[in-house]
């Protein structure tokens, strides 16, 4: 397979994204139709209005968040190299962010803004369904730009990642630009996470473009890649992916996953969670679980495991970042590929 | 029975405590022995040795904590009248601790403080065992003084609880003392919770005369009970307690509880978790939702069957405070109470 993994450089993967911390709390659906947020999307929000929203948010717990610094902290909890550029500010939540995704064992150096806004915060409203709606307020992810980006770290890692989140700030596209000049330039290859389906329909040509001719591995759930080729449905999508796309990873929830690679295609059965809390973070974990097993050389259907075994974990808690160390999964998928 | 519940106040409890949040993550037992914490404890610590485990401590989340306002976001999330007493400085985590308490529907006037220490952090490591070990700095909480006590809120509320960890600082205590007096006056119950076996350790004398003179209502746990009066074991204590202490709530973990009132004498069982993740706040949600029970008028067995549901609530999840409402569970036992 042309796309076979290398694990030649210090990291394995480098992920780029908006440093948050998530502020999560249970809500009654009542209360997200009378706060008029969309029930299951990611809403951008001032600080004015991130205010009002927690003020009415139920008792809540504080955790480091972002989707690819989600992806990252779980990468390495699996024993994979990871590292993370992203801006918080010197305030107490940019120490919670920093401590978290260090002690997760990231290699993160990006240096808090001395001054400007504040640390980002997502407010995460989970319904008794398990669904989870967002507001973020973006603050110091604002003050992302190209000169964030280390040109050594982008090629010290075989795999740079990036999230579509980042699209919504012009400083911060074009950070990943340079990100993925450097990337490319090495010889590396580029990672893409669609992010959310709003944020596709906000961004859809250049995502459309970026895709056919950047991107090397596509992350996307079933809303955000029916959303980027405008079609009905998961079929019509997949027909899409194999024509532009040169490889795929596709999740569908309790569907399971499917990998797409020109003429390859595998299907991926979703991973039953002890109990369904939450479902902030599938997505990213699934992504971190792939991941490690691409750069660890395991198969496609062994990356795909992985991805739903992670998902499954992340599922059965409150928040995205995993309360117990996920590294006994990659030892049980590494073992179960050892002997089949 | 002469401790029968009034529910004659605006307020059915007033905690007052040490106001702090918590930073909760998992550890295993070799880090403890590294660090030389001891395993179960709560050590006070300074700000630079809270650093330094800070750093040594894995991913973490930050969740409102503190014994007796766990206690007081429970009650109120059973359905109680609940108010609250604590210092918090005005920075990030002060109003995390504020909106998190009042989101809870307690009432919470306590101003911040504009200057002095950080808002108080409780580092708690929960080995693969689910035990809990506390590190505290307690940081703006050193500033509670008896101005702090509003005397209103005293005379408003039909029980005044209070955590033995205050007794840590002379303010404090003072602070706790004019609590007493203004709650006596006003023919008010008093109840203090023991908090930890080694604060006992600490106040060993000053505890004692205050059960046997002041306190209407004693919550401890086997640990603290025996501690207090340095006897081998628990039915030791038990004795001693019958002598000394005009009413009792004694929590002994999986072994269950024990309500002491003069000769009435209540055994109630424990309620098996749906899983054991982490045993921290085990003993405030039992307090929850005796006091809630209590103050509701239902009978001895049917308040420690409550406090039981709250701790097995707890216990299956990281962190003292219930990530989902607790009011179905006064509902259940309500219900049970009007059925038997």
């Amino acid at each position: 397979m042309e796309i076979a993994a290398e694990r030649t450089g210090e990291f394995d993967v480098l992920g780029i994204g908006n440093a948050i911390v998530d502020v999560v709390a249970y809500a009654e659906d009542a209360l997200l139709a009378e706060l008029g947020l969309v029930k299951g999307a990611m809403t951008l929000v001032d600080e004015e209005r991130c205010e009002f929203l927690y003020r009415r948010m139920g008792p809540a717990h504080e955790v480091s968040g972002g989707s690819c610094a989600n992806t990252m902290a779980a990468l390495a909890s699996l024993g994979g190299r990871a590292a993370y550029i992203g801006r918080v500010k010197q305030d107490q939540l940019g120490e919670v962010f920093g401590h978290d995704i260090r002690a997760a064992g990231v290699t993160f150096r990006s240096p808090p803004s001395p001054d400007g806004p504040s640390t980002a915060r997502c407010l995460v409203f989970v319904t008794p369904d398990a669904q989870r709606t967002m507001a973020t307020y973006l603050g110091a992810c604002v003050e992302l730009a190209p000169e964030d980006i280390d040109p050594e770290l982008v090629r010290a890692a075989s795999i740079t990642y990036l999230e579509g989140y980042l699209w919504d700030r012009p400083e911060a596209k074009a950070a990943c630009r340079k990100a993925a000049d450097v990337c490319h330039a090495a010889g590396r290859r580029l990672a893409l996470t669609l992010s959310d389906p709003f944020c596709v329909d906000r961004w859809r040509e250049e995502f459309r473009e970026l895709v056919a001719r950047e991107v090397d591995i596509l992350f996307a759930n079933e809303a955000e890649i029916t959303s980027l080729y405008e079609v009905a449905d998961f079929d019509a999508a997949l027909q899409e992916v194999r024509r532009h796309v040169h490889f795929a990873v596709l999740t569908r929830g309790a569907k399971g996953s499917v990998v797409v690679c020109g003429e390859e295609l595998h299907v991926i059965d979703a991973v039953p969670p002890e109990r369904l809390l939450d479902t902030t973070g599938a997505g990213d974990l699934y992504a971190a679980g792939f991941l490690r097993g691409f750069t660890a050389g395991l198969d496609l259907g062994a990356c795909g495991r992985l991805g739903s075994l992670c998902a499954a974990e992340i599922i059965a808690q409150y928040g995205a970042r995993a309360e117990r160390p996920l590294r006994p999964l990659f030892a049980r998928v590494n073992g179960e590929a050892a002997h089949s």
